[in-house]
């Protein structure tokens, strides 16, 4: 965050009014709490307390840490004060008014110190409370919102670990009630998808701090749910005449020197290795690996499109502050491809990748919205080059009727983009696919193919994933379904829990059969009560529970209860084969067919 | 090859009598086509000549480059000089006088002055010519065997680049002329198999010297073949209950503190990154991160066996000058996995991964020779481990009715092992599948499960990998076959050739059937001739070619030809999906039913 943002005390990009007048009152609020907790802690020294996005903090130094039943105090005293409907009061003050009034406020005082020779400053007053402050404020407190705070956090003064530590209280403050409500359950439902508790709870991932942060161990279950995404991704882009390539993860210094990659992106890229004195990266990208095969042969018109399709894992640098579960990492695998294809053939190819796009959004359940990036200021290529692409991505957009907002200069230097957001189902946006026209590899590697006439002509290159990352991808999926995966995604697809242990036999059979006609099947054959069984399989998130007892194993079936505690009753074992079989070949979001 | 082995001019490892035989009788053909050169070339230098496996060499500085020609001429006088008999008669010289004798001969006065002080120098002379030599040599001329010269290379003197460059001669000699006839045979046949020529000529694969040498880039008839090998792999161990893991290809130094790596294996490791002040490797095994998995959760004794397989990509460090095509690289995918078990259950452990073993030799075609490796003389472990290991090792080979061999002190230093070799239809041997038994890294990482009896037991670890590493396996795959590939790993599995244009719609209408049936197929609808299409389709071992004229558009058939020449005629079009497909699902080693 900004110098100026720090001093405006607000940590949020304002965009429109709407946003500023938000901002403007729970930056308000955060003060309202700075009153409550300093008539609560009198020697309490406060640092700053900005508005940030859906809410804000304050920073304070404090004798003893906070309690949930501090915030609670905290939050009534809060109440009071907006009912006083107290007017927020601003003053401009010298700097040795200022330095005088905020004497024991150490913090502030180092604000004050470092804020330049001509700066004009100001103090905003309310009831009792004084702070250091540029605005600006709603009018009175009572303007303060619906507010709720929210928990308590460590953070260094200054974000320097060398400096105090304080104590950050969170709150959140809305313009009705019900948006505050309709916030805090978005919150908790955020909460309780978050990817890490789940990979966690289901045994999907680690990180392992001896292996090093932002590599993730795949863990059985959550690699079962990579490989069947691997597995139906690399059928269908076979099934599109895409042909899969395998490339190494290492390559000499010489081919990242050619591609430019040594030049503008080194930054993202470890540091070498020496092999018999040459310089070797980790690769960062797939596409000099493709590129040198387009490459190794001469290529004709009749050859084009070239489809390469690679799921390639890359390693990009990240600082180890900015990691994040699956969602940012050091390494991950894209599913990536490469098209090479003669000009007339790109409107085409783009509406291929569109189509693949759109039918995996559908796959997975996840509503999407299309942006086409155009040139930005930086940019290669002649002017003429960027309209005709520009333009195609445009009509390939248009031809097969998908909605796009223009994100003017957003795209990537070499080219314009198609970027697709996938949407969840809280609504949250996603990275999902991007199609990008390069036309700049092309150049720096002279690759060509023999056209209709003989001579050489230089081919379009298009790079494009549609799942992106596999771990952001498989990170995505677990909040996206809250761990309760679709059967064909399910590690285990069924649980059966025998009653008692004379059932056990009959569930081991129960199983096997389910096994032959390939379903993912456990048996708890744990001493385990039935409930707490029961109870296991739905915390495991798996789609089908089915219990078998004396009446079952006489009559051969199985009753089935579903995550959802919705209860199927009894039904034959070949029944149940077939409607799970169901629901797993068609990749159906629904555990019945009732339910679809 | 050693000092001594220069010295004896035998660069070859002589184990028995017969062996030794063998060499003698090579060297002295050596020194009899040394003989011919020298009466060629009056001025040539002369090097060094030894025997080496299956034939002998000899260095010689020559005024110009021998051409094929020449090797006849030479061959016709060592025919000659052989006729003669003339014995090989040794005598010993001072070193005043060898030096006097070889004046003229650079090369041997800088051997001669090389040798120790008190070294014996000897020279033997058979005929006209008088070499600087220790023998052993036959009696005479007529004893140097049925041989041929094969080929010309350049080698440095010394092995050294900054020395001159000499030409080598190639020879090969045997006792009778039916094993000289089967040994140029054999050597035909494994040129013509040799799996760097097919992989050019099949468009399978290929090294970029920009991205580096000894590593592969797949090539999309190549990935395909690697693709269906890897989904067999894997649809076969899931259904014999392993578990996928996915594992990072990189690791902090931590890892390879703790497991042991950085201080045993380093050598065959690349350089450190750097990140964020940390040293990062290229893993060189799987391992320490499947051991990670096994670690993230308390055990029970309930849920061992525990099977943890990866396609794990692992990069090992390799001299530039030993890497070969596929067969040495410097990344290499393995087809790893992990087990941990209770000592009770490794005898059955054992005994699955055996079974797998040879059930991939029998689909692959491999016969093989399995070989148990006993503790060696550095290594970790008590007596009563070993042991007993050992022993489970060698009970599940005779359970399973396999011979097999002891390798005395052959095992790895943490344990013993069995390595099974896969002899190929030349009757090479190729490193198989290898099962070893790791007590070291279950201490290192403190690896447990909690017993029947409540207590925490180390947990048994056995390392195991059945094909090895793809590029090797498939390397050497490819000289298995010739490059005529079963259909199910056949890239292309049938091309369909119309005979004139007119044929064309018809040839796309039967491609899009066998496309739908899930077979792969081309449609060669150039304007070559049908006889060049057939040869083309052979060339790149197509299994089936499927030629297309009136009578077969007419009556909806094909008349189908095999890459071996076979004509089977016409046949509906749905009668050869049906073979085609038998043939795929059956993974049939050959092209019929008939021929089976």
């Amino acid at each position: 965050m900004s110098q100026i943002a720090e001093e405006m005390d607000l940590q949020v990009d304002v965009e429109n009014q709407e946003e500023l007048e938000l901002a403007r009152m729970r930056h308000s609020a955060a003060h309202v709490m700075a009153q409550a907790v300093l008539e609560m802690f009198p020697g309490a020294k406060l640092a700053i307390g900005p508005a940030i996005e859906n809410g804000f903090y304050y920073d304070f130094d404090l004798p003893r840490s906070l309690t949930p039943d501090d915030l609670g105090k905290i939050e009534e005293r809060m109440r009071e004060i907006k009912q006083g409907a107290y007017p927020f009061e601003r003053r401009e003050v010298s700097r040795e008014e200022a330095l005088k009034l905020f004497a024991d406020q150490p913090y502030k005082i180092e604000i004050i110190q470092d804020l330049p020779e001509d700066a004009v400053i100001s103090t905003y007053t309310q009831d009792s409370f004084t702070d250091l402050c540029r605005g600006p404020h709603v009018d009175n407190t009572s303007q303060i919102g619906h507010f709720k705070l929210l928990n308590v956090a460590g953070a260094y003064w200054r974000g320097d670990e060398k400096r105090p530590m304080l104590q950050r209280i969170y709150g959140t403050s809305w313009r009705s009630e019900e948006e505050l409500q309709d916030y805090l359950h978005r919150l908790e439902e955020a909460q309780r998808r978050d990817h890490r508790r789940l990979g966690r709870e289901l045994d999907l991932f680690s990180v392992n701090e001896d292996i090093g942060a932002g590599l993730i161990l795949w863990h059985p279950k959550g690699a079962m749910i990579r490989h069947l995404i691997e597995r139906f991704e690399t059928e269908e882009h076979l099934a599109r005449g895409y042909q899969l390539v395998y490339t190494p993860h290492i390559a000499s210094g010489d081919i990242y020197r050619k591609s430019g990659h040594l030049e503008t992106y080194q930054e993202n890229m470890y540091s070498p290795m020496d092999i018999e004195g040459a310089p070797y990266y980790l690769k960062p990208m797939n596409c000099p690996g493709h590129i040198m095969i387009y490459n190794s042969q001469v290529r004709s018109y009749r050859d084009l499109p070239i489809r390469l399709a690679e799921l390639g894992t890359v390693y990009r640098y990240e600082r180890s502050g900015t990691l994040h579960g699956m969602l940012r990492v050091r390494g991950f695998t894209q599913d990536d491809a490469h098209i090479f294809c003669r000009p007339d053939q790109l409107e085409d190819e783009i509406k291929g990748v569109l189509d693949l796009a759109l039918y995996f959004a559908r796959v997975f359940g996840y509503e999407y919205e299309a942006f086409l990036a155009t040139r930005p200021e930086k940019s290669i290529g002649s002017d003429e080059n960027w309209e005709r692409a520009t333009e195609t991505l445009a009509n390939a957009l248009r031809n097969m009727g998908i909605p796009y907002e223009i994100d003017p200069g957003a795209g990537a230097f070499y080219g314009p983009k198609i970027d697709i957001k996938f949407l969840d189902s809280l609504g949250r946006e996603w990275t999902g696919p991007t199609i990008q026209v390069d036309f700049n590899l092309p150049e720096r590697f002279d690759a060509t193919y023999v056209g209709e006439d003989g001579e050489r002509h230089r081919v379009v290159m298009v790079h494009r994933t549609v799942l992106g990352s596999m771990e952001r991808f498989v990170g995505g999926l677990i909040e996206h379904y809250a761990g309760a995966f679709p059967v064909w995604l399910a590690p285990v697809q069924a649980e059966v829990i025998p009653i008692a242990d004379r059932h056990v036999p009959y569930a081991h059979e129960v199983a096997a059969r389910l096994k032959e006609a390939d379903l993912r099947v456990e048996v708890n054959d744990s001493n385990d009560r039935m409930q707490a069984k029961i109870r296991r399989a739905q915390l495991q998130r798996i789609p089908y529970m089915l219990v078998v007892g004396d009446k079952e194993a006489e009559a051969g079936t199985v009753a089935v209860r579903l995550r959802t505690n919705e209860n199927l009753g009894a039904m034959p074992v070949d029944e149940f084969i077939a409607l799970a079989k169901e629901m797993n070949d068609t990749k159906s979001l629904a555990l019945t067919r009732a339910a679809e």
